[in-house]
């Protein structure tokens, strides 16, 4: 039990602003018996002004990760590990295992011959390639190929395994899941595959001949599953779209060349949860701060540069991984003169959309540039 | 930091199962130290088999709670506390001061005359009316007047105020929002009204006369927001409605005569984020268990009977209120011979239904009864 | 063969304008035996600069109608006629038996004792019941029992049939098709049921209870297909909806007090191809003009005014029909200073609206009103 | 007046089956004074048991149209004929100037460094390229080159213009529309853009960037119109796609291996109200017959073969054009043994589904041949 309880106490007319009295307290702590409370004692905590995340941005060096996730194959195998899976932990979500908000994001790697068990889960995840040959998924009976920067579904309820084929190379890769989403909710259903791996029933890579081409579809296939039936969006194709469109378009001010991964029979997000996107940052582009609801993971993909976030610098390169917490304003800068900056996100989008939780501000001040 | 990390292993195929050697627990102090964890050493926590919630079937009785809802009159005021409510606090939840799952509940008071201030918020909320004459509630410049068993919606983003008239008795009523929910999601914005209260706009009760009438709408009103805009839905109609189905009807196993509150512009629920539904048991009803997700706070609305919950019974009597946590078997029981009991119920199942997280179990054993 | 092709040609640039030369003339021909044509000899006919219908507005009197319609009584026999109807043929489109535009309109009637066979067909299908106690539809094995100004659905693909109870007395009603755009559109089929009348497997107006609720549906119930689940809409709830909308709004300067019958799930009209709406002209209601695209059928349900249809005026009274065809200058007036007026309409309204063919626009010149 | 009534009756139970008598007869021409008939006289002719269609098939063969296409450009002008186009003029339905059911259909030539004058209608439009290089269409700013058969997008309600460059040669296309469907529906607008033709507003073929790549999507552009945001589907990603598919699936027994074109955004038709399909017949492969509801018109984008279609033989090869009615028996045939044939088609089966009156039937007699 508390002793003070007007520690939240605002002097502002339409809030709670209740001074702790003796009898008062004694009220407060006959209703902790009964399993109730005083409203006006939390009120002000939890129905703050504007979103207060418990998390915090932080930035993931992979200079300094790399050799701690390879470190891991030789100090677990895949059998014990279920996953070899280094997760990324939000200082401010420890209790949860959270990277950001709701998200989980881990690295995971995997060496040449080696196959993990097959499972589902009520959680939605992606995977991002980030190196090696020869890593490839299978998702309920269709596997697909994967290569540097590629960007692969399992989505929620589907039989799915990673594995690097015998002829590739060590294989690392970025998680992200929906878990703490799942659990938040109370939700979470875990299965292994009775045979602990599926087979592959359709041929290599079908999903792509069969969803991947632009204003077509079969006609002899149905799909009614609520998440994108095109399981893999390949890196080539994506920054070739990126810089044609940079070529024709001004760009956001906030995010110059962005685009969203959809499912290509709706035009929305590409599973129930969590969204996707890749973005270029033209040479020496120097975006402006807005804020917005939804949690962000950001993955470089290509170049260099740094991003404010909250007012804090951090900068990026290559395979370096950041979050943008809820309602944190944030711009982003390619350093680079010549070369492009690719930075690859993953969110919650699609969750704050369908509730109708979406908003955004720009920065007004100083030229919509934070002080860092 | 942790000084032991193996306490989730689980010796069963395809689920992480490592002891802790002096060189793992280097290993995973290293990596706390770079903001990252070994997930196998909490895999199994955060998937777990099936939805483990925090929070616990509990029953609240109204006999207990409502001297000490009034007792708030005396002690605070409706300035001073912003609202005067005593809300339900979930052994489990008390970290988010939710009442069950990612659910809010309260009990609010108001005397005649009485006007709380107007605000608006990212959350959705209910009222269910409980007891007294001469409630209402305003939401965007229309006016509900309110009776017993009546229930009320304050949508996402509206402004709202609660009031009993001068002509009225002192009001209780049942609040319900998604507070914890909105709050996990990091997407909480609190606005107090520039001018501490609202004009009421059109006539009392247009949305009734508008959106209440069975298979019409107006021509003359467009509407294209995400709840409904039917704000009240009335006592006795929803009462013949139920006993009219009961007499066609068999009624489920499980929830005998129940009817969702809908939109009437799209059948679906009233809101995005909070489901609401009425049940009929009729007298004698001795239902079976089942056990689903969502999580649900149900009132008594009339009759008495009892429900038992993981194996727990819980006697009931009008406007006794308790909850069913996700996953959790539930049966509920109509010990009248004569009389009808109605069950009030609110849920998060809008937002299990979006991200496709509906599950359902019929109890196999014992003929469906548990062993209370 | 024709032997002027230069009938349609405007002076107009952007619209063909191309005389005929013995050379055309002699080409035109060729293009003939081959089965082509020269667009420019057509193009203005086809593409007119604004909705060119063939049908004309008319009045069909009940007072002329009735002693006939009654008389085929003693004319045919259901079993010989399939269906005792004098169908509704408007001048202009005398081809495709149509009353306006691609709608189809008949007058019943049937005898106490009666009962039509049982068939199916792509058609959708209403009845606005003008005279008489006792008649019932059955639509898919749901029993409705019929009143004076009840309207009722039978949807495309439903076994129906029509009759009167012993009880009863002669029923006339008013059936609304879609016979001509099915036909146009090369889609109809028809089934006469295997035992010529079907079973009512669910309790009398069952769907009534199940879906005539406000704001409430039945957990236990899936719809899924394409039309209202609520087949039968009362006369007596929607008199009394529009009067309680008159008492709260100003109304349109078109139509008054208007109101859409809606599937309740949906919000949306109650068949795919035709929707309905009644509407009140308040005592006095002195309507300004407007002409839209979509066809429409009007029945007095009760009172008396006129409507001045393309600068055409046409008095009415209670049961006659009359009908406005697409883009046709269209108001109405109550010449009553005491009582109500009420018009049934049914019109094409969905498929101009799904295909996105909807335009609309008000009289600018003389205050709004046609000089008829 | 007729003088006989009774020509549509059948002895079926359910069905009309009323003789004429002298006093019906004096009965049904009293009705017709009053616009009204026996609705007995004509029901078996408006509800027939399956679809009649007026319209017949047919093939229209490019070696003998050609030449007469060409002779048009000695014959009119741009200016005068408005579009210089010869249409195909199905002899059952010349009243309405159909190719098939209610779709329209013609080829037009025009030469390098004409362009017709701009406008815009309700009816939707498409253009699939036969011949010639250097031809484009304006779309509502949007400029779309195209070469042979490439296929675009003028959707209902834009502004449209086509016209070959400089530098190109003459081109001959054809043009598909609902022209026949929006005056049946009595919807049809026509304007003349005021400047006789419109501004190129945007990067040249942007639609391809912008919505052209697979499962991505701008962030920047949101699109809520009823049609497709990608205008210009082109022939050789639509031919790899279909190669790609015939590789790893079996295909139709009655189409091979079949793609419809999609809206990217919807997974659905291009437009509201016409659909268009390329499908690949591998060599050999000899097709097995179907029948369904919707027209359609066929053109033959590569190889040669030959369909039978209600028993009827029409051998095809590339650029000829056939059409099928609705609920008519067809097969199709690619008589090489070493190359592909391709089909482009159209039709009306956006409005077939919308509407629910889609039905298929495969011929169960003689292995699903049918006798030629």
């Amino acid at each position: 039990m508390a002793d003070s309880y007007d520690g939240y106490k605002e002097n502002t007319a339409g809030r709670a602003n209740v001074e702790d009295t003796p009898e008062l307290v004694a009220y407060y702590k006959k209703l902790e018996e009964m399993k109730v409370g005083a409203l006006w004692t939390v009120a002000n905590k939890i129905e703050p002004w504007q979103p207060a995340p418990e998390s915090v941005p932080v930035l993931w060096r992979y200079d300094d990760l790399r050799e701690h996730v390879l470190q891991s194959v030789t100090l677990v195998s895949p059998e014990k590990a279920g996953r070899r899976v280094i997760y990324l932990e939000n200082p401010g979500r420890k209790d949860i295992s959270a990277a950001v908000g709701l998200l989980y994001s881990g690295l995971q790697v995997m060496n040449p011959g080696e196959l993990a068990s097959c499972h589902a889960h009520s959680s939605s995840a992606l995977r991002f390639i980030m190196e090696g040959r020869g890593a490839y998924t299978i998702v309920d009976g269709h596997k697909m190929t994967l290569g540097e920067n590629d960007f692969v579904l399992t989505p929620n309820g589907t039989w799915h395994e990673h594995g690097v084929s015998e002829e590739g190379t060590s294989c690392i890769w970025q998680d992200g899941l929906d878990i703490p989403m799942i659990n938040a909710l109370d939700a979470g259903f875990y299965q292994v595959h009775p045979d602990l791996n599926q087979a592959v029933s359709y041929p290599v890579d079908d999903s792509t001949v069969m969803w991947g081409t632009p204003g077509l579809k079969p006609q002899a296939s149905a799909w009614s599953k609520p998440y994108s039936p095109l399981f893999k969006y390949q890196w080539e194709p994506t920054r070739d779209a990126l810089k044609a469109l940079a070529a024709i378009s001004d760009g956001s001010p906030f995010d110059d060349v962005l685009m969203n991964y959809i499912n290509p029979l709706t035009g929305g997000h590409v599973m129930s949860t969590i969204g996707a996107s890749m973005q270029l940052l033209r040479p020496g582009f120097n975006g402006k701060a807005h804020r917005h609801t939804g949690s962000f993971m950001y993955q470089v993909a290509q170049g260099s540069g740094y991003s404010i976030i909250n007012g804090q610098r951090f900068d990026w390169k290559k395979r370096d991984i950041f979050c943008v917490p809820a309602w944190c304003w944030h711009e982003h800068v390619n350093t680079s003169d010549s070369e492009d900056a690719f930075l690859f996100s993953f969110s919650d989008l699609p969750v704050i959309e369908k509730l109708n939780l979406y908003r955004e501000e720009a920065l007004a001040e100083n030229q919509g540039k934070q002080l860092a």
